[in-house]
């Protein structure tokens, strides 16, 4: 997963994408980059690690021009490298180029063999390298038009913003997998993964940019087209699950509503009769902890505190249980939970050791009984359209029942909300999702030996 | 303010610190050291910056030892360098000295100016370094006595944790200012500022170290001495109201609980009759909100998301209002904002200046009417015991009436508790308190020339 | 200019090239690189800075394997940035490929012009990156064959060293005009612009690889080819007089020796007649002062001495003349100096500059007389093949003649050695050199606009 | 042995500190530290590394006032920590006081036990600290008067530069151990430990700080006072024969004219008949070897390349021999040496073990004979004077005879000068000098323990 920003038209853009960047830092805390155009210059920084640590503010000063687009990319394994820091950054005969991709090409690796086949030079070991080399070949042509013809093969995922010469240009694969939104602030167009970027650089929101469009900026103003075949919605159901920010609006909807409506559906359809009070694993899950206490009338408590200081790194001193990661980034409030029966709320869980490690801590601080209660379906099936699922062998829910998961995890009840109630939760109906994580109805084919490559990983 | 650790009997007493030292990074992250005493050697680190930031996982397995203590400090204004970063760490004539220290001696100029006067050199200007001296002039003999000589002098607030040679040495002032708890983990004996810094070390709370008590630990026990005049409490009830983490348990009480308490009290004494909703300042709010919310009856909501991410620094690209720091660290729920009239918790207000870019916020997010409730009274005075409240004059209750206040920061409705009903919430009675930044009733004269050169750099 | 270095058949290979590239360190000061090949993986370092500050220990250890080639990059105008440090490191259908490469490609841009018009994507600016897309469109075959088919269109200069996969190679252009050697450590085949690269490695001098050589090294032992046809020789005949290191042996013979028989020359061609002693400008002319004085009778002296700690980066506190870059770097022996008639002996002069600030720090110091003595002829035009010597209109000796240079640099007398026998003192006689910065005779046609976008940076 | 700088008069005082400590930088390469005082403000930045690594060019700007002192530290083993690094800077009554101390103080223990006795804390390590803890007690009153009562007691080697508020003081031990040098600039004064650091900021030199002479400049004007009873002089040999440099003018005399003296003396001492030719163990035998060559009439030469670039840190690929810190600090020119009968000529031996690797590295090279000649007697002892000479199991001739050490380092022939030849040739003859390291006769007391504390090391 990652997030991604852009800015036309004003001439401190890329200060203004570092700001989007500190608002899309959640989506991804790998690499962050930023690339500016100045007329028919162009200049970058793309580093290793959280924004904050990566874009310095010196050099931030010397990325001049009214264009700017950023990226900060999320953690996958194998390929947590420089090279593969975004935004791609080339020079073609067009001028300069950069690209920020959200998503996942599901045939890259094909349409790249035969790039190198024909003697092409990738620099990087990401798919979003291969839309630029398509770009390069493209026929040369109103920039629109260029990024149409050198994205038509590809399948699988994409919302991009990309400068080609001195337009910026976002664009979203049909099924419109990833959120893409487009705001205004004065003169002044802006593009972003999530309204909470625009909402920090105090731009307005104007519309999502829809499935297969693709918008062009320069100065002569906007132009739209739609050059792809109609093709069904699969809008990512996790995102309002768990990846966005609550304060967004993606989709068209409202991330704090869809996720208050999970948790009100999920003390309809799992309620916990007897529980003295439901409490939110923080932060992610807060708004369905708050949507199942209003919907069951139980007590809603903070008993977890979570860390936000902990570094990426530290020692883990003794043996496992006594100061193990989860300990250091939770502490439960042992006021809260001494003797009572607690219904514990979580999105999601996705291999199941973090949500033991709580249970674990909850009981530890006294929790009579505990409830566990999941605002999602159980992940059975890892993800290939763009976020950071886990492969199959990993996911606890591919190989255990939830009675099994239940015993594994240490809690006295365990429940899911069904893919229907999750569904029936979205803010704009339930149809148009891929749900496949949840459901294995998976609507794109695999990339060639995804799945084979990841389990490789586990040995 | 500060955070202070010490940990005597585990082989790993430098790990355990950095664990601690994570737990307590809300009371401060301007610096971070850690020193660890093996035998008669004793080595250290210390660094400007975040835990995470100053203590290197390399340089952290060579501290060598089992015992070892930990200091995070609080950003003050003008001292901000790593000369004053804690602990002191010194070799005397008794075997090496460190030295943590939380709270502020009132007198330690006085005493400085004498130790100068004959001789003495001073390597910082903390008034911490003040001890170490007078340690350093202290009849041999066993160690908590010395100690007790060295701060027979001194006025004001220290919990202090310290090492001479193979002692582990943890005291509080008589007064009792500021907190400083005991626990046990195996053979292991732990001191640190709040219950959360046991937790993560996986430490159980025994007792808190008593006002006016020395405790000192060595490898033939546990050693306890009274050696000053009993005097009466002075418990800081700010660490109640804001600095304590929600999870501890402080001066024999839970965080969590008196927060609670304090929001309920302030539903009780400061209702907003017509009110939609109620919604915390996240994260040190939330309880109070939470408190407010159950009296009141109002429905609870998370209006704000507050970005963890934000770097210390960040160019601020535009104008004021815009993209201003609020706005970077806080966003606003619109969808739950819209068209409601809305009660908005904080624990406290201090310049007023987050609190008037926050309403701003809300309102530009569409709240109809924005109700101000403050779980604490108006703060009139600095803190001359520890904590860094700024000068009278930043302070907007010290020149502004209620009323004022409320058309300053922009809301409809302005309450405060009162300074009865906050001390009636306290876990144990409303006794044995200061309140002195509330109240004006400083129990201890001010450090010489205090207000006045803090009121210097307003200029 | 730049350094190479590769090694084949040694488990410690990539520690063996930081080793040749200390050696090379004066070919190139900008960035550092080395790239090492593990069977079918290869891995990466390349940095900014000397080789000390750019390949870190912790680092170097990473990259396995028993091939590594290494880099040294000249500092010029620019075009000094990250992505122009090498080697070239891309993978392409034939496995890792890895270029280091010395010298400069005269029709680069044309090839370039046309690889981006068929859809080539570079990632720098440099030309070596040429040669990696024309390896990436070359047809599959043996390694040898495909570089040979890769440099077929090339014109200018180029030594290089690479690897294809598991095969590492060696080729020099046609006419021969960079040095690149070959020796023997053991098992293992070394490859390194100067023999001082082999000395430092333990490695045995073999012999030159040849002009238009292409050289393989793989499990299955040496081949060697000469595709191409053969040229005229150009050896750079500034190798001698400056750029290489004396205690190497290049184009078969001793730059020592080289340097002393030129100091010897300008002994006769330009003697001093009543000068009483003569010195180096140290260290690059220290074998020609040792010359001059041997066969001109004069009295060798040390009589500037030179600072090598001066990090690349001073504050200059004051006006010039007083704390000049030239006071800092070197400074006078006052005993030596004092009313002396003096011979300072350099080999060649550039800008000028540095030489009138010296001989104004040797006047300071009490010299009488000052007569320079240049082991080397005018330099009156720039280098197309690889020496970074400035813009005409920044070579003194291209707008002055010796008369007006004389007193511009502030000397009683100056003589140059002739082109004639600055030839004649070379190691195996005066064929065969390329002389064009002194001669104006160019062999090859320059880039296009080269000159024109030099003097461009002038304005 | 360490390097110091100070200057009074100049606004840029701080830029001409980090000038005159490049200049300085031979003297110690473990840290450097400016400490520049503006009127009763004064700041500092100290460092480990090089003074181009430890003065950055921002933090240098910021170091205002027209007085600034220096400091380069030789790294010497068991103390190499950020809290030795000069200048000392404290504050005390009568101000800023800084410390900058080249020499050793021999009983400084004893002196420090008293103080830390009656209760003074020290921060350091270093003996330095010990004169600052003395002037924190002395009466207050001029200066120098307070400079003088601190260093009364003191036995052992010190010059010294140091700011006490608004004024600069230098002074120099009675004995003149370690050189210490004025100089005038503009309105400006300036002290350093050699002249070389007068010649970097274009000042002229007026005179040597006289043995036991206080010389303090202020606003009013300059004063000299000689508070200390005459002692015969004991200025410090080894600082002509090996530790200044040879553009300096130190104890009145030159050092190029000192070693060329040596170097005849040596020939004619010891000379090498059927010899093919001399050359030097560059950089420090440069001016004996051209002595060597003026005296015997033998044929100089340059054999030897030192490698400059040469980071501190180096992985060390394979077996000794092979890759050797020698071979990598030195090349052979193998055209210089092949067959020849050669002298070779060092300043002094220390350990041995250079030299040995670098007769091996001339045999290699083809040299027939090898004819080692030494431009000092044998060092049979350590210095407690300032030198880091190592503890007397290290040094080679403190356990071997000439024969000895002549088959240890393999070589044909091996003459060290005599003592008598070396102090004769000495600039000003052959009295006043400090031999104890050559001839055992230490004129003052060692330091309790020295020597054991150093032989404890080896095991």
């Amino acid at each position: 997963m990652c997030g991604i920003f852009g800015v036309h038209g004003d001439d401190k853009a890329a200060a203004l994408a570092q700001l989007g960047l500190f608002a899309l830092q959640h989506r991804g805390q790998e690499s962050a980059g930023i690339v500016a155009v100045n007329g028919a210059e162009a200049t970058s920084i793309r580093r290793m690690g959280l924004v904050s640590e990566a874009i310095d503010a010196t050099e931030l000063e010397a990325l001049h021009g009214n264009i700017a687009i950023g990226h900060t990319r999320y953690s996958t394994a194998g390929s947590s490298t420089l090279e593969n820091a975004q935004p791609v950054f080339v020079h073609l005969k067009v001028g300069h180029v950069a690209l920020a991709h959200n998503g996942n090409l599901t045939n890259a690796d094909v349409i790249r063999d035969g790039l190198e086949a024909s003697g092409s030079i990738f620099g990087s070991t990401m798919d979003s390298e291969v839309i630029v080399h398509q770009l390069a070949k493209a026929t040369p042509g109103k920039p629109e038009e260029m990024l149409a013809e050198a994205l038509r093969g590809f399948e699988g995922s994409y919302s991009i913003i990309v400068t080609i010469g001195r337009t910026l240009l976002a664009a979203r694969d049909p099924r419109g997998w990833r959120p893409l939104v487009m705001g205004q602030r004065d003169g002044a167009t802006v593009f972003a993964s999530e309204t909470c970027a625009l909402d920090i650089v105090g731009a307005r929101f104007v519309r999502d940019v829809e499935p297969g469009e693709i918008i062009a900026v320069d100065e002569h103003g906007m132009r739209s087209i739609k050059p792809f075949t109609v093709a069904p919605q699969n809008r990512c159901v996790f995102e309002y699950v768990y990846f966005a920010r609550p304060d967004s609006t993606i989709f068209g909807g409202s991330v704090d509503r869809a996720r208050r409506a999970l948790g009100r559906a999920l003390a309809k359809e799992a309620p916990a009769p007897g529980a003295d009070l439901v409490f939110a694993v923080p932060d992610s899950s807060n708004a369905a902890a708050l949507g199942y206490a209003e919907e069951s009338g139980l007590r809603l408590e903070h008993a977890l505190i979570r860390n936000h200081y902990i570094g990426r790194t530290f020692i883990q001193p003794t043996q496992e249980g006594r100061t193990s990661k989860v300990r250091v980034k939770y502490n439960p409030v042992r006021e809260v939970l001494q003797g009572q029966s607690v219904v514990m709320i979580d999105d999601s869980i996705v291999r199941g050791t973090t949500t033991r490690g709580l249970v674990a801590l909850v009981r530890a601080a006294g929790a009579r009984e505990v409830h566990m209660r999941v605002a999602s379906p159980p992940i059975t099936g890892p993800c290939y359209y763009g976020i950071d699922i886990p492969s199959k062998r990993e996911l606890i829910a591919a190989s255990q029942t939830v009675p099994e998961i239940a015993k594994t995890i240490g809690v006295d009840s365990l429940a899911y909300l069904s893919l229907d109630s999750m569904l029936a939760s979205m803010p704009n109906g339930p149809e148009g999702f891929c749900h496949a994580c949840f459901s294995g109805k998976y609507p794109v084919q695999p990339p060639r030996g995804f799945e084979e490559s990841r389990a490789g990983r586990d040995e």
